[in-house]
């Protein structure tokens, strides 16, 4: 057997200790580390506060092979992470020219002044590597000193991750020698954990011991995580690829994707290798199935656009509902969201128009429709498919469900109802 | 000046290492002892592993007044955290007949059968004193040893909130001495980390060693917290509120709002003071300016719709965008995000209009417009107000770097170019 080769997340911040953000970087390092198969040990958060940070870089070094830090880079007077490494690793400070380059063009690329205060950013510890930080102006550091190594990232979630993946996790594959691990995620839509859990509990309690699966649930979807252990890449591919094929039948209408992808984006590949194009006209949801679709690069290949109509006035002006309908059934009702869905697929000139209205909340139910009734409509070229959903009193997460739920009738109405 | 009270926080757990769950316990828990004038000095998290539990323990002692654990209380062989509290502080673990009691009736209320895994859950070590937990099987235990407070908890976060709310917190607080804390927010937009460090630095170096003052970044905000220690409420409101008076000047326009507001909801409550409306054509912002302000409550009140143009015929159509300037000067120009934003509000009949057209990317790069250019525009009843902006090449970022302009430039024509 390999060895275990272990690491330390360190997260460094006053505002993480008293509670006034959530330290999401922890988790997310948690997880791109479990994946190399670097075993995470510990995970430690400190202040601002120059006895506990030297204190917790000397646990971290007994603890772990590699030491991974988040925050307290600012080129503020608060931020202590950069002046305590070259303090523990007994060096100077001093410029580096590459990262005073690289802040000037960050500066420049955005029209902005180069204070002194952000040239303090280009100066580094002697001992470090200066990595890279091209979405920001906080440089990462990379140090192999005393038999460990130690990566200081800055705190801002988007620049940490961006090292991470470009730079830190293949570096660490090339360094050291981990066992071999595969993952694949199988991503369901329509159907709760419980329920997927019944229909594959057979073949989930017949697993062979090299192969582990998990359910990861998160608002309106579930992934199930298969994950193999072994010596060699072949083999743990294979034994992943031999599950897979066992488990798809059981769920498969349930299946929108595997790994990465997103439902938005499954959702926009089936339109691309159709050549359809779609429309949305969002009351309930507000704009955020627009958000979602057009947060995929390339959609305007597939997405001909929206509207946004918050009031009755424009459900009928540009997407031509009818204002006795509007008047006999309300604005949430099947008749309007067909009507709606209709009307924008119109307007846009699209093969496909989606439609969301309901009562988001947390307040405006009328009588016989609670908060959380909304309705959802499909119009396609042969005719229109909808849904009733009755979801919760939290207008974030009624937004988020309603989104979800319209994507996947896109996607059921394509693959389903069309072919 | 009274003592500082220090307290660890510590969540045991291998899910939580391995990524698998994300630990709220701990965030929730530092906002309470934050609350009642407690310092947290660290978090640590660390695996149903023996050796890294023990020692977490010994540096918990060693570093705070009060640890507070969450986790490895089931009644499976894994869980370790009562095995491990015993032998810490070297006693049996026995038999608590009201533990075994309450353990009894909460599986009878349920109609489930007590099996002997469930009963060992009323054993514990003889040294704590048994907390009764209502809303789970597994009890909280506190210890008064080696001159430290100890409170374990299960790690299900109802739980350990209802556990800390009828107990630990009330008894922290007649236990020790507290000091009182105040914190309050200020939160800004349009302005980077370091300018505004710029702007504020001879009244930060002048601040009383009783308050502080953190920087908190965010993707195209910063907030700043000021936080006052002392012995009486009255005397630490007093103590921020009067460096808040001091620094609001020197930064005003840069201010949207206070502590928990967020930049949709100021804006929100601005137009709805005056009684205005707004409407929005999002080219490259793709919707998600309206998704930001539909997920506040209540902003059907100011907000009228939005179209989201993806197409240039749309912009024609709908917007009234004219297909020469389309033509001459490009969908990415301040002409058409002139018109659009005119246009838009038009439609909509709303006083302000806002438009974005842009390279979202991250490709889609034409001569003299790099992946990021973006103009945005506000028409409001006297003319309009438009900004350039030159983005990074990530797509989601640029989303959100624009939809926060956009919500700042509505913020500012409302403010200054109106009043």
């Amino acid at each position: 057997m390999k060895k275990t080769v272990t690491a330390e997340i360190l997260a460094i911040g006053d505002e993480l200790l008293y509670g006034q953000i959530q330290d999401t970087n922890s988790l997310w390092i948690s997880q791109e580390l479990d994946k190399i198969g670097v075993r995470v040990v510990r995970r430690t958060t400190v202040g601002d506060n120059r006895d506990d940070i030297l204190q917790a870089f000397d646990a971290a070094e007994k603890a772990a092979d590699i030491v991974l830090m988040t925050g307290g880079l600012g080129p503020t007077a608060d931020d202590l992470t950069k002046p305590l490494l070259a303090e523990y690793f007994n060096c100077a400070i001093s410029l580096v020219p590459e990262a005073l380059e690289a802040v000037r063009t960050f500066f420049e690329r955005r029209g902005r002044e180069l204070t002194e205060t952000n040239k303090l950013q280009a100066h580094l510890p002697t001992k470090c590597t200066y990595v890279p930080n091209e979405v920001g102006t906080a440089p990462g550091m990379w140090f192999e000193e005393r038999n460990t190594v130690w990566m200081s990232m800055p705190g801002v979630p988007h620049e940490m991750k961006k090292l991470m993946s470009d730079f830190v996790l293949p570096k660490l594959q090339t360094l050291f020698d981990l066992p071999v691990i595969f993952h694949r995620l199988v991503k369901t839509v329509g159907i709760g954990e419980s329920w997927l859990s019944d229909l594959i509990k057979e073949w989930e309690e017949a697993l062979p011991p090299h192969v582990r699966l998990a359910y990861l649930p998160s608002l309106g979807e579930v992934k199930l995580r298969l994950t193999a252990f072994g010596d060699n890449e072949e083999f743990v591919r294979a034994a992943v690829e031999e599950q897979l094929a066992k488990v798809k039948p059981l769920i498969a209408k349930y299946i929108y994707g595997y790994d990465k992808i997103s439902l938005q984006e499954a959702v926009g590949q089936l339109l691309k290798e159709r050549r359809k194009t779609v429309a949305f006209a969002e009351s309930c949801s507000g704009g955020y199935i627009a958000h979602l679709i057009t947060s995929i690069a390339g959609s305007s290949a597939y997405f001909q656009g929206a509207v946004v109509p918050y009031q009755n006035e424009i459900k009928s002006k540009l997407l031509g509902v009818s204002p006795s309908t509007l008047g006999t059934h309300g604005a949430v009702s099947e008749e309007t969201v067909i009507e709606m869905a209709y009307g924008v697929r119109e307007q846009f000139h699209a093969d496909f128009g989606i439609a969301s209205s309901g009562i988001a909340g947390p307040s405006g139910e009328t009588t016989g429709k609670p908060v959380g009734t909304v309705w959802i409509a499909c119009s396609y070229p042969g005719g229109v498919t909808t849904k009733l959903l009755q979801l919760t009193t939290d207008r974030t997460i009624n937004i988020h469900l309603t989104a979800i739920s319209a994507l996947n009738l896109l996607r059921t109405t394509i693959t389903d109802v069309m072919e």
